[in-house]
């Protein structure tokens, strides 16, 4: 299993009238989680679309357990259950208040696709590498 | 089975560097189509936050399948499949392109909750009252 | 001068908890007035982008005067002041409530860049026939 | 003078199809300033919120000279020109990229409101005390 932590602060532009984070803002949180998971290994996404791989979204989901609040600092914990394996990789994101109390969790798939012909590609090998001391 | 469509045409700051909508701007389209959902039963989100009661957001599931791009005109289909019961409501939402191609669909569950005591409220009756027909 | 009007309703994500509108989003409201302003001449932005100019924002200020509320439907009033010459636009935008009072004014100065280039390009042409029977 | 510095990291639901930060999202990072730089002196917008006074935005001006990119760690300057007297604040802000480019300056104009009455209120003497040092 691969962990990382990300610490966000809640700024005003993310909150709605009912005085909590809207809920469609969550994405952004995982995308953050997801983006800093990948840094963490010691290279980012910004590397692999240079390299000419994109990875969009294909399915996500969420449960809002309790709401995010104007100037809270959340931790957003992203986690690889499993070794990837072809395409598809599945970051799984729970977001904990200071009170490191369970405020949103979730999960969301992405694919590997080759930013040229907009095929699927495997997870380059590389990316493989960096994981797999993790999963034994 | 309750079905309404709404048109939403794609502005830039919807978008993201990959040229398509950005994943998280979906949350916003679901959440106008459940609210043109219910205006055109006959009243409005806003009376009913008026009212005292709130509808938070508990759960919601997106899968991609084709992106939304810039300037299009897509079409979001929300569909209450059962009539509520309690404090819970389902709705389903399809998103589609000018050329009838589904790029999106997913769920939202949401509670009713009263705005003072922030406790769950069953749907209220008018609300019930106006969907019956639908479901028979 | 030349005039266009475009209504847009205020839905839940465009509210902060001030339980108004967040004022970074009005940038959204004159993108869309904008868009709508060339779309009204017979062509669209996206047209533009597709011939190879992009038209990036290299200025914006914005005055606050009334609050736009959830549900609102606001008018949003686009104005061109001046025929355009060589390579810059001046949009000026003023936004009204359903009461018919001005919520929020401004401009934005854009330039015709094309995309290839990056380098500034005078107004098409084609844009500025558009534009001229409103300028005599 | 009073001078803040705070650092943003760009995510990908920032950025648009022109593959730079949307226009309408260096409000946010104004707002992030603005916030930071009262944090640096000891106390929170939100303490003021809980206080009963907000913050409305009601002018703000904004000049793009270099666009911000996708992965890219801003550094957002907020500076106090000048002592704000009576109900009326004014912040400049400064955006450089990691190469210390300025990217973007503008200003942001606030009222100091009281929750309740919405009245126009002077700034809050505590708040005046932290600023005094900073101008002689």
């Amino acid at each position: 299993m691969y962990t990382s932590n990300t610490n966000i602060r809640i700024h005003y532009a993310l909150t709605d009238q009912m005085g909590v984070v809207y809920y469609g803002n969550y994405a952004q949180f995982y995308e953050i989680g997801r983006t800093e998971a990948i840094r963490q290994l010691g290279f980012s996404y910004k590397d692999l679309e240079v390299m000419g791989i994109i990875m969009p979204v294909v399915e996500t989901n969420s449960s809002f357990l309790r709401p995010a609040k104007y100037d809270d600092v959340i931790t957003v914990k992203t986690i690889l259950q499993e070794l990837p394996i072809a395409h598809s990789i599945i970051f799984y994101t729970e977001i904990f208040n200071e009170a490191n109390k369970l405020l949103n969790k979730g999960s969301t798939t992405l694919y590997f696709i080759d930013s040229i012909t907009m095929k699927k590609v495997n997870m380059p090998d590389f990316f493989l590498d960096k994981l797999k001391k993790y999963f034994k």
